[in-house]
């Protein structure tokens, strides 16, 4: 089934988050944008790169008006161990979802079942709690999160322009396309 | 269900490519590394940019060992009409897959049941038919498919180069890393 | 199932006509005669020339208070496109549906499942919603649709004089047969 | 469900013919090209006209090779009476089925269920025992057994030279149109 | 399952009588007497014979309150047919049920299934619906409708006089048997 | 479901006849004519004058190859004692059938269930075990023998002359009717 | 399942008593103690003795306060003739209830149903409906009466000295066990 | 369902006997008569004195070539320790069956579930391990073992004497029935 | 299914305690601590050995405010028994519930179905039903009631002291743990 | 169900031990003793504490021919740096095997569903990987590794002598019970 379009599925789960564990729900997820970053395991080798360079991000994104979750299916025991011997991880500063009961992780089809582990999936989800982009990477390939940033800000604009869209290869600033019927069949 | 690191479902179409209409079954998507790229319909707005931006990284797909297969839910009659009639799409090279039955789309989990059309879901697919990577954004959200090209090179590289893994933002040439015992909670 | 004798079933989709597009519902063909002409595809051979001979007609089926509507599984964006590039579409006036949900084919049973296209089936149906003739013709064989100008007129000869009927080869001021006991095994 | 292309249901049942009862099964409609026509009732309004125009073209038809029968759910018993005592329907010489179980109406879906009779369906079927074109009227409404003649030819005309289709209004002798990619997208 | 003493299932029916068309129900025969007479084929052999002596006795049936109806899986159509061309027939003043649907023969458990005639089942009917004697007979083996008019006798004299009974080979006017507790044995 | 035409289902019980017990299976039915004459109890009241006019007509059945069996519900030891007490009883000389489980008068659809009694059913069965005609009335109506008697004689015309029939009030050595087409609405 | 003390199920029936026919249903048996007495058939070898043996502790019975009751699938018809013809069972001064729907005997597990007969069972029934105690015997083994006297009064003493047991080979005035928990483990 | 006439179903289960314990299964019940005896619990009220009656007969049945056996759902050990110390139950020389699954008491129906004790029944079981006698009292009824010995020897005496039957208060000895047609009816 | 955490399942059943029987439910488990200790059966091997160690401890646990149950599937009267004739058992002053139907042990998931009789096993229950602790041995494995009660000791602690949890070898006055986000992945 | 005398279920996992990761499979457990631990999560509070105790038995329990496995929900990757970080843990040289898929938790019942954790659950297996022993503890009760030794010599001391049972309390040396019938009830 289609995951874009649909709203996201109800889940509770504790977190960590600079030095402090917390509860969060799908409904913590509705009324600001939201990043959700799937990730196999805490202490592995790809993942620390990916989250790492996701942080990098964070100020910008926060500045979106754009939360950040990432989420394994370790406890979230294991991410704050995690943040505190890894220099990488210790420098996070968003949310970090613990899913060992594999419930997030299978609402987003994400689970690699066989494993008990999540797939590298990253979902861009709007201020309704409706899926707007995914992205999943097989293990071993990493993902670029400045190129989410851009994803981003599209999904935005479409959002706050009704009507209009943006072409390939967008960039904010760049024009868009407002779609009518001379169009059709012309570009 | 994840995709990912699934073999692709079985379906014959009809499909254009440069003048000729042929016939595609998921057997021709084996051997070689392919891209699939669904978009909602020929004679739309964003479809075309994101078509032609495709076609500009062409060249360094073929060179990848990489064929392209564009498909909506349009006939291969409509895609040689829009190919015959379209400045932009009249560039095209790659291969044209008509889906008007919705079953490719339905195998890949991007129909948009209500509205009979696919989502712009893009695939990387390896040489055993085994989905590599999926990226599906909501109408109105372009793709760069300068992206994908490197998303190829890091699937390909991970193919390659078994017991070595992309981290983030990995682009060709840079170093992987070499996932060992050793790393395991250092990084 | 019969479906002479039947409603429609509900149905909503986008169409073309003359440089709009407009959404039609199954609503819309209530209040007055429609004639619903289905074709496999834009853009092919056959479906030009029926449809421009449909057209033709078109005048004298207005006169007649019949609205027509042509239906293939291709998409409103397609006939647009078809109607800007085909000198034999680009004289079409009637309402040009997209079904590319194959729900109205579906509806009116003449969708080939294996092709996800529309045979080629003409329907009559009367004010009230209700199927009061069916034609369908297999690939290749092409409709006149003087014919039907015909029919749509014995169809409304009969629904305005209860109780008479149109014999064989009817035509237009063709005296009918008003049903009594005495002709009971008398013609 | 789409009859057009399906091979008609087995049945077995009696019919009346220029004097003799014989017994009819869907083997008897292999082998040749064939004729089914559907009508309500014996010694009723509309039909013996209908049944009298096809007897007109009983000889033409015979001449391309068809069989004719024509199907109501009367026996075959009624059907010798009706021919005893009709003078137009005394003048048919091709073959009434009786179908007093329902089976054959059935079979082609023109069984009105809660009157017991069937619909007016003519059916073309080829010698392969499949259905090539199906033409149903709401009761009142007259057939017209010249454009049958028509029909058929066309059938058989596109039977016997595959890779030609008979566009709209075509009669026998027309020039034809031979598919090909040249013509996508240029009528 | 035992017909006798179960009230008769709803239908709904055409018939003929006297020259005019009749709408028929299972209400209709409630309130009084009724005879029904089921037969395979109008226009058959021994019908008309069966039919005929039903009519013999139609008066008398009359004046014992009874009213008459045969039924066939013929239309009213073919019944009126009949009684206009055959000689037999045509003497016929009782009700002739036309039932193509099946529904009265098989609501009666008359019903051939393989033919879609009725079998030769005669039912007497009181005035409540209910099912007093029933007489079926292979095809081939003649009715006596003169023992029925005895018969009938006999169960009205039943249900006029409750607590006496008919024995063998009662006839009217004959002495009945008032069943007390000191015959029991001793019969 | 109809009786008539069908096989007699499997059965086996206890009789008396003529001072002995014996066992009756439905295989004893075969290979000769059968009588089998239902009735609900012994020592009641119109049962034994049914049966013993059914003896009356026992040796002429005999003669005609006709093998006659009763059956109640009762046992046989109860028939045996209603054969030793009564006088009317006394002179039987047929087979009395005990059917204390019930199994017969299922068989033979004549069972009141809510009474565990035979209604007074009786059935002529062919030497291939096939009932050939069926009487059944309710309680209170008694049956005549003699009628019996021609019935049986009618069936056993109409078998060893096949394609003859016996009109309405055939007896013995009265014309038949030889059905041939040209009888077909003559009649 | 176990039948003791469970309340008999529902039943209707005709029975036979000192000359008169009388409807017997379970409610009957409430309010007063009840011995239900089944036996397989009239008129045969054991059953006359052991009724008759029954009919000889009646009295007894009924100074108790205890009725009696006997059961086969004969009908109450069958019991007047056997009342009328026997010796032995002609002195019976009890109910004897014909149970032809084979219900009674269901109800008390004793029917053999292959035979529709009911096995040699006996039960002390309270007044409240509830089974107290059961005796069942293959065919061949007569019963003894006197026994059942013994067992039906310690039944009620049970009853009515709440708190004391019969042991075994108990007869009326012998002394009882008072259950106290001292004697657990002492006897 | 009727217990008397069927074969005793499948157990396995510990026992005690003599101061030793054995495993008894129902296989072991085949080749000679047998006696089972159930009761509610060891270290209860009625049942020594019932045991202790039982075992008095023991020699008897023994002479008989019956086996004897007790029946609780208590386990052996409870019938060894309740042996060693009850002066009555010390006496037992038969065979105490424990049956803590219940198995044994629901083979046989006497199971009472809320209580999960056996009530008090006495089973007659042939060297075929088929049921020939049943008696079950409520508690508090005490059972006489005496008798037991009498059906006993019934029960062998008509295995043994195919073709004669025990009347009712038959004793050793005694003379017996021999049924034959001319009894019936005549007892 | 994890009975931990549970609240324990309905059940009634009959109890002896110091000469007394007395009813248990589920209910009486309430309020208080209680401890379930399963044996297998009374008068067997290590089962006295267990529960006189049981015994030694008891005062220890009414003390600490619980209250103590052995439950075998034995019967009330056979644990009296027991009572009266063993040495070891004869001290017992807890509750010896029987368990005859399998209830409690079913419920607690120790029966072993196959011989009627409970594993060995020991249960800590809160005072709101809920299990907190579980042994079970197999059997031939003794259990050690002094580790209960500083098992017992710890559940109480942990109740009474939210917030503070029982480290490994933990007795009685020991420091217990104080989990804090601080002490995650220090210890 | 009872898991105590039952084979434990299949799975498949890695494991960390020593510095090594390795593949864990049920049949792993068979040939030897084995202990398995649950835990609910690595880098928690009570959890170090009992398995820092398991490790100082741990040379024991080699010595015993038992291999020890500790099991959480948490992946391998965590075990290695939960070692590499804890003090308490860095000891441990047993197996600690990750159960991310949540299957070994649930094979052995000691899933808490809601939180996807195990409990505190200890298991003795068998050579035959049939479980012996079963502990369980909620949250925040701990166990004691060196009562578990003595478990593991009382189940080992037990297979190796057949016939010989430990008593409670028993410790390695001490004299155990031979279960002889005279025993029974004796102690």
């Amino acid at each position: 089934m289609l995951l874009i379009g649909t709203e996201i599925l109800p889940f509770k789960a504790m977190a960590f988050q600079k030095g402090e564990f917390l509860e969060v729900t799908n409904e913590n997820l509705k009324g600001k944008w939201s990043v959700v970053c799937f990730y196999p395991a805490d202490f592995t080798f790809v993942c620390p790169t990916e989250l790492e360079d996701l942080q990098h991000q964070y100020a910008t994104l926060k500045d979106l008006g754009v939360e950040v979750y990432s989420v394994s299916t370790d406890t979230h025991f294991t991410h704050k161990a995690w943040h505190d011997h890894s220099e990488a991880i210790g420098k996070i500063e968003y949310i970090m979802i613990g899913d060992p009961t594999l419930t997030i992780s299978r609402n987003f089809n994400v689970l690699v079942e066989e494993d008990g582990l999540a797939a590298r999936g990253t979902f861009i989800i709007d201020p309704d709690g409706v899926i707007q982009a995914v992205e999943i990477n097989a293990g071993g390939i990493g993902r670029d999160a400045s190129i989410l940033v851009n994803k981003v800000k599209a999904a935005q604009y479409v959002r706050n322009n009704p009507g209009e869209v943006c072409p390939a290869k967008w960039e904010e600033g760049a024009s868009t396309l407002k779609p009518s019927l001379d169009l059709v069949g012309k570009i």
